[in-house]
């Protein structure tokens, strides 16, 4: 199976109001909740697309016990180590006009045996796991290395890994060797410039191969950036590549970076040819920005985007 | 022991925020939570001045088991009767410049069984009580005479009550003849409205008092009308009081009227003449809006204001 890891597990709320009117109080019409986190969105992909997948991380208080009930009742198996603090929620307040706003709580503080709890945990899942994903922030007490460990630890198993992540835990991650690292423009640029002390920015194709590139050489095996509606590039030492969808997808671009990595880690987990890889990931992404719910998306769309995504090699 | 009831029942969320600007995600700096909901409020201003009370209600999911939690970290006594539904949150976004907004969730949905087992168990807590408080809104599922019926079931105990409600609820409530009810001047002008059949405006003391007397004659023994600065009027049929601060108190007016209520069940408990009562209300109030995080006020700054307000007869 597929081990996907949430350190910073969330409770996702969506609070459906008429307008956002600061300085007021608003009566919330609907309230929608969902198990969130990079790593468990991930996993709800695979989950979806009928690939084996176990969800693991941190989860603690009502708050995580609610994130786990409803991770139950989406089908997805998880193996989250408890924690004593309380898992954070993200609240997002939907206006009818679309506009959203979000408020993100910070992470619950983790206690040093926590992290080593959680670290024995992850040593007995790692056996069964074709493929890690390590997705999303850190929270409080969790080392800036965290995921470097996780990644040296998966090596040591065979494991290969796939990363996505933002500033130091990405830069320290990159140096542990992952398979896969997926940054996007902002992330790309700010690991460019914390860990190579050059300030980048990537807004171009070519910036964006040079910059990933970089990035490849300080120990990543492939650089994935994921542009926004301009695609992917890959970069390894097989090639460089560069997938756009077929047409600008228009919808809401919460869950894309998530459906991209699924598609990533799944790609590496079945040893599929770079290319297809890349094409599968940018169908994905545009099938959850077009999909209504965010983070809900048509295999459907997924099937019809994939045969349209095209797929060039970059000389 | 005093009794408080809140059958909507609510867990209060602040978060801080730098700045809220629409459309855009915020991190969180801090959250607080605290139980919440009118009666539980009302409770904690009891409890803090020493008066022994007990809180019941409907609670119920990870978010009731929270807000039990916090209640218990407060030393406030509780015989909550247990729901299926998550007992709602309120949020309350507190920007740097003092400003907030507020987003309130529905209630959750109370069946049938429920309801009739909360009944149940305020029968078997009335012959302790001394009075009742029955404060805030109802939930879904709970009848719209609710308020009727815990009246009419004190009122076969001969256990006096008072009645913080809006609306609906508020007017079924009326009729029973609670013996104290304390609208504010929108609730006060709403129930006029929807009682008798001719919209009125509260916006001066005479219009306040007249009516505070019509609502009288529907079935209350007192009405006392909260008008925020302006302080309270109080109808019964020994006679007219209105009662003011010593001079406008700057604040925050969140649990003022919590507060208020608190001082007029704990008149009611000890038989304390009215004109006391009233100034023990307005100096609670004040100290309320005085306090600077919401619904946490200074003893001192109660004793202080009590010895200055101003409580005259209206002839």
């Amino acid at each position: 199976m597929i081990l996907t890891v949430t350190l910073n597990a969330a409770l996702d709320v969506t609070y459906q109001v008429d307008a956002l009117t600061p300085h007021t109080a608003h009566r919330v019409a609907t309230i929608a909740e969902r198990a969130g986190g990079k790593g468990v969105n991930v996993a709800r992909v695979l989950h979806a697309l009928g690939e084996p997948v176990l969800v693991t991380g941190l989860a603690g208080g009502a708050t995580g016990a609610r994130l786990l009930t409803l991770l139950a009742a989406d089908g997805v198996p998880e193996a989250f180590a408890p924690i004593a603090g309380e898992s954070r929620r993200t609240v997002v307040v939907a206006a009818a006009d679309g506009e959203a706003t979000g408020f993100w709580e910070p992470g619950p503080v983790v206690a040093a045996d926590e992290w080593d709890a959680f670290l024995d945990r992850y040593r007995k899942l790692l056996p069964a796991a074709s493929v890690v994903a390590l997705c999303g922030s850190l929270p409080p007490g969790v080392p800036v290395d965290g995921y470097a460990t996780l990644i040296s630890l998966a090596r040591a198993g065979n494991v290969p890994t796939v990363l996505d992540a933002d500033g130091e835990p990405l830069r320290h991650g990159v140096y542990a060797g992952p398979d896969v690292v997926k940054p996007n423009a902002g992330e790309l640029s700010r690991l460019h410039t914390a860990a190579l002390g050059r300030r980048v920015f990537v807004g171009s194709l070519v910036e964006a191969v040079a910059a990933a590139t970089a990035i490849r050489d300080l120990g990543a095996d492939t650089v994935v950036a994921s542009l926004a509606s301009a695609g992917l590039v890959a970069t390894n030492k097989d090639g460089v590549w560069h997938a756009v969808p077929p047409h600008r997808v228009d919808g809401n671009p919460t869950g894309a970076g998530d459906a991209c990595v699924a598609a990533l880690t799944r790609g590496l987990a079945h040893g599929q040819p770079w290319p297809e890889r890349l094409r599968d990931a940018v169908a994905l992404s545009a099938a959850a920005v077009h999909a209504p719910v965010a983070g809900e998306l048509s295999l459907t769309d997924y099937q019809r985007l994939r045969a349209a995504v095209t797929v060039t090699e970059v000389s």
